[in-house]
């Protein structure tokens, strides 16, 4: 029996073979660049997935919330960062981490340098969290004085040791293509090494930069004089990744959902799926002229085939999905077939649907399953 | 202690009176209409929530995939409407409810209605599904031919009972305010109601008509010659039915999500909350010029107060929302603090954040935790 026969409702497929060479891709340039490997973990969100990393000798890893780094400290991970500003009505649950795994944590102002000083008892290492175009948080990089002022108030902690600066470019996933992507990555290792720069010249020197966002990290050969790189969405890739950044190839998305169709309307050239928004999220990506939801394919053998040209999700409601196809490849779907969806974005997708199934048929459990 | 000091996180709040008080406006007008009330359970999707309703005398209600049915079912339900194109991949798990309950179940095509005939052992009610306009799914209201097909395969059959037509007119959700709905309702209900004429002439007759969407639900006096209605987002409202739709008053808004506030930016007007998609869904709604996530509240007392004028969530990603307000209200806010964020759409943020807080800091657990 094969794997799509076992398929009732939206299942999450996941492509092990894909997603360990994705890994191994990733941390064979960040070898070779010498630079240290420190991947986001909120993309996978899986303690079976994450010691698929540990072969490539990675070490150190980023998480997006403290229940998440403590999730992977149960699973055995001692070098943690939380990539989120430091919320400070968490403070005793990241004391209580920091007693366990070498923790590193953000902080953009001088309020929540002093609010960490004042309620942690053991040592964290501190990034300041740098907004280099991005405009999602961060100290503004023109903005050297506050950068200054969080650094100071750092190291005039005893238990914060000031580490350097961090940045997430999130405005590359506006680019396509490489060119265009190593232009924003290039400008925004610029900016945060003036940053640097500036902050030694007024003492604060010693300073190690951070960065990382995959759609850099797949598409700029040179990722510059920076210490560490903390991609995420690589293991996975999605979508959008795949169609509107340009940043993978089809056969590097690791992760699809499988959905049953329920409805044709070849009269408007659409299916409907069962597979909706509490199964692919509701993010979107641009494909051509249309906001999509998700890419449309088909299973081949035990996995799914490539996107069909054209083919993509229109709309979800909670749980239907409406599919756009051309009317050779619609009269082709009958109710009761599986279709593959390649979605938007798979960090999103992994977070709603809880688990995956491997195309061998095995369950891989996440954070909330 | 105040609920607000304990929150060190994103945390779904529950108004349990405003929820009580829409379901029992909601069950009244039913009730005063002499109609069917078959509220639908996905916005809630709680068991313990589901037993507010039985004290309005509600014996049916609805579920939008067949794994919220059963859960429903275990919870005591015994006539449950499954109000989605039937995935014929499951007709195992439904002869099953079909078995322990009254179960409904929808078909838009022959092909539909031949698979459940052929798989199902227990009777069920089956339902044609109708567009009446919002382009989602069902046979099109003009396209009688194919309506009648439907309705002759479900009768030839031994195990359907065709109970009638039944419709979403989710393209209210795109009118503001009550006129606009009741024209697209009014023009909703005379198109499903032609198409019940034209097979009653086709000798296809006694066929029962279910509507059902909270904006027509809410601003529609008179809800016209029709069954049954099944509106679902009313129990607890959110953004998009408040200010985009207008279908509600702020004080019948049920659901906000209590979020810390981590970092301020007020050069650009804006504050940063730990609160992302992955706790609101990625949902958007039309507020003024901008698409917003979610509208903005402070705590007052132990609720949340009406939204601050002009403030919005105008970005998520995974973990961040990015707060847009104005400088005033920015200038009141201090990192730590907890900010309540209105939802744009409550159905979504309940599926994602899995279980409530009540004001009274009781927890209620939905379908998924």
């Amino acid at each position: 029996m094969s794997l799509f026969d076992e398929i009732v409702q939206p299942t999450l497929l996941l492509d092990e073979a894909a997603a360990r060479a994705n890994i191994a891709r990733a941390a064979g340039k960040a070898k070779r660049l010498g630079l240290r490997f420190r991947p986001h973990f909120k993309t996978h969100q899986s303690a079976e997935m994450g010691e698929w990393f540990r072969p490539e000798g990675v070490k150190a890893i980023t998480a997006s919330s403290l229940e998440m780094a403590e999730y992977f400290a149960a699973a055995g991970w001692k070098d943690i960062t939380i990539a989120f500003p430091a919320n400070v009505r968490q403070i005793p649950q990241m004391d209580a981490l920091a007693e366990r795994v070498s923790l590193g944590l953000l902080a953009e102002s001088v309020e929540t340098v002093e609010a960490l000083e004042k309620g942690l008892q053991h040592g964290a290492d501190l990034w300041i969290k740098v907004d280099v175009g991005g405009h999602r948080t961060g100290v503004d990089w023109t903005q050297v004085e506050q950068a200054a002022a969080v650094a100071r108030a750092a190291r005039a902690g005893r238990h914060l040791r000031l580490r350097g600066l961090l940045t997430h470019a999130g405005h590359t996933y506006a680019e396509r293509g490489g060119a265009a992507v190593r232009q924003v990555y290039d400008e925004s290792v610029a900016r945060i090494l003036s940053v640097r720069q500036a902050l030694a010249g007024l003492g604060l020197g010693d300073l190690e930069i951070s960065v990382g966002d995959t759609p850099s990290v797949s598409l700029v050969e040179d990722l510059g004089p920076v210490n560490e790189i903390r991609p995420g969405n690589f293991v996975l890739y999605d979508a959008m990744q795949l169609a509107q950044i340009e940043a993978c190839r089809a056969q590097d998305v690791a992760a699809a959902v499988a959905c049953p169709v329920v409805a044709l309307h070849p009269q408007r050239s659409e299916a409907v799926i069962y597979g909706g928004a509490i199964h692919l999220s509701k993010d979107t990506f641009q494909y051509g002229e249309a906001r999509a939801f998700g890419l449309v394919c088909l299973p081949e053998g035990e996995r799914w085939g490539a996107p069909l040209a054209g083919a993509y999700v229109r709309g979800l409601s909670q749980e239907h999905g409406i599919l756009r196809m051309d009317a050779e490849d619609l009269s082709r779907l009958r109710v009761g077939d599986v279709v593959c969806i390649l979605p938007a974005h798979s960090c999103l997708t992994v977070q709603v649907m809880r688990r995956y199934r491997t195309l061998d048929g095995r369950w891989v459990d996440t954070l909330n399953h």
